[in-house]
């Protein structure tokens, strides 16, 4: 049984302190957060593919990669202490060393993660500043504090939490995340940090992780750009006592359920993309294979035509199928089938059978579904994306990231 | 001599007469296009690759793949027919017989191609009244006309003209072309349509045609979509009697020439891209491999979040590094130098060198350059964009395409 916690959070999870504070790298809102596990948890994570990987970046995957266990994670939002070279990585370490002195647990269990503006020095001496006064302030309700903390121009804060029932014991899954602009798939992404007190051996918490993140971050596009910073960590305590196993029912179960949280993760992502109005829900089905299934969803959702289109709440199902056409992906036009949610616009053999009424209804909605069946195979994908409004450049001409 | 013609067009070159005309497809504006050659001339063309083709384009890339030569060619705007089926097909084949037999040539040597709506049947009822309309208006200054008949969403007429002057006499290369939003390379451009009287071998000229629409049409982005109707054809009538022979100084002449022509048709049509206020260049130097400059420079080239820090005049050298970490390609962070036309921003070992004065001047010209220099090895490629602003999403959450 899978339930969604009411104001769930990252300290939803039994053993998980969090805090979120303003230390002074923005002018007033909060930028320094800090998650916290009683005891040393197994830590997995997924990182940016892009080439130019940020300082935090660089740190933070090496532990995740080479230590068995992890404790904290230092998040500041602001700084993304990005392009910045060996002196940026320097600076980084530096606020670890001081964080994990002041949690008084060994500097290697201290993860780092940065997001705001490319290439300044991180303010070094405003940051331990803020872990000072954070530290004292841990607390097994942060989470939403933490939350809000990571935020850059995300709108709204985004906190999940789940209860699952298994075998042995009931266990919960919880985290944060933040993401609006330069949001795009090979998890050059966004920020999630999730914490979960079920007891999991590392490599089989990274590979359930790996194949999570797949089917949900590395779905949504906000803009086709990718960036520097992004990494999505999971952190498992143990402290349920429940044991999963590689293979058993409860392993299927916690992993639908860590899919089940990062993909409302990811849809809160796409529905607060910079600008946006709308949710857009990109489904291809009948593939030859996967690739091309997923070729075509990712084609349609980074398509600046089609995005406009459902902004002006126009059905423009010719964009879609020519989105369609300029991916990779192998099929046959004549036997495209176009929905607007169930709504069929453009049959097999080229019919058009669009009814703008109908089709208007289907538009006005928040949350819009572009179906595309392929009728070549039995490959499916999903993406998810926003509507491309005059929000998105006007924000994006006139904040410096 | 390479020497550009004032008010240059395609019925600048000897033999070449053209005529644009408001046929009805449209409410008001010219939408039907037609150019004719005096005698059969040598055809070459490029086709987009989106997989779903547009009816006239198929015709036509058939007819350039089977035919030696082609006499005329048929364009109207406002009406893509595309996706549109079998029926589309016969449709066109229509107003192409019926556009033979006023000219007296046979109807497959009349090539087609449509731009606009897509997805609605051609009104070949209208379209046949305009074809009978405009072939007794043909004649040799109707290039501009013609070149204002294909536009869509295009603000300016784009039209050119040179002359050369070669070993055994002068030959002249004009061309018309439309561009505008749906822009992005492998030929899944925009249309143009390129006159010229060297006398020249269909398989030198498709090879000559095909190295120019790599070095230009395919190097322009306006929104990385591709449209299911673009096509460059390439007319050569041979009446100045030049002969150019594959290999020889002429040869090299003529495709430079040929070059210069389609590089400032690209150009223009970036220039011109949907609500575009800059034409951007990007320059990327010094790469490993040509696939790797390439690369940079295209991601660069689309970046929304690079498109928009142009518009805002940010500097941005972030966004640019970012942009060129997210591509496939290969190169070092740390040896990157990123200019403003001449102007660093960003030197090797993560030095930033930004000026913001200066800065704001080279980003308040209305033709910004973007200069990323590898110092990794010898290749570089140039691509061609232009700003992203408010107006790119009015235009396409209101103009059905």
């Amino acid at each position: 049984m899978l339930q969604l916690v009411d104001n769930g959070s990252i300290t939803s999870v039994p053993g998980i302190k969090a805090i979120g504070i303003h230390a002074g790298i923005k002018k007033k809102k909060k930028d320094l957060a800090i998650i916290f596990s009683e005891v040393p948890a197994v830590s997995a994570g997924t990182f940016t593919l892009n080439k130019v990987k940020a300082a935090p970046l660089i740190i933070s995957q090496k532990l995740v990669y080479k230590e068995e266990t992890a404790q904290a994670i230092l998040v500041n939002s602001g700084n993304a202490n990005a392009c910045t070279g060996e002196q940026g990585e320097l600076d980084a370490l530096e606020t670890t060393a001081y964080c994990a002195k002041l949690l008084n647990i060994p500097q290697n269990s201290v993860l780092v993660s940065s997001t705001g503006v490319i290439g300044s020095r991180l303010p070094v001496d405003t940051v331990i500043k803020g872990i000072k006064n954070a530290v004292p302030k841990l607390n097994y309700e942060g989470g939403l504090d933490a939350a809000e903390a990571i935020m850059t121009t995300d709108l709204v804060k985004k906190s999940y939490a789940v209860t699952l029932q298994l075998s042995s014991g009931t266990i919960t899954i919880g985290g944060i995340c933040k993401g609006s602009g330069m949001i795009m798939p090979n998890m050059a992404t966004m920020l999630a940090f999730i914490a979960t007190d079920a007891k999991i051996e590392k490599n089989v918490l990274q590979s359930i992780l790996l194949d999570c993140v797949n089917h949900s971050f590395n779905k949504v596009t906000v803009d086709g750009d990718t960036s520097t910073n992004d990494m999505v960590i999971l952190l498992a305590n143990g402290l349920s006592g429940v044991k999963i196993e590689f293979g058993s029912d409860d392993y299927y179960k916690f992993s639908s359920a860590l899919l089940f949280v990062t993909q409302t993760m990811a849809k809160a992502i796409a529905r607060d993309g910079e600008g946006a109005s709308k949710l857009v829900t990109v489904n291809v089905t009948n593939a030859q294979t996967y690739d091309d299934a997923d070729a075509i969803a990712k084609s349609i959702a980074n398509s600046p035509l089609v995005k406009t289109a459902v902004y002006g709440q126009d059905a423009n199902w010719g964009r879609i199928l020519s989105a369609a056409g300029k991916s990779s992906a192998n099929f046959d036009p004549a036997k495209v089938t176009i929905s607007l949610g169930d709504l069929p616009v453009f049959k097999p053999n080229y019919t058009i059978c669009l009814d703008e009424d109908l089709a208007k209804v289907e538009l006005e909605k928040d949350e819009v579904t572009l179906k595309v069946d392929l009728a070549d195979g039995t490959f499916s994908s999903t993406w998810w994306t926003c509507d491309f409004t005059e929000g998105y450049i006007r924000i994006n001409a006139r904040y410096r990231t």
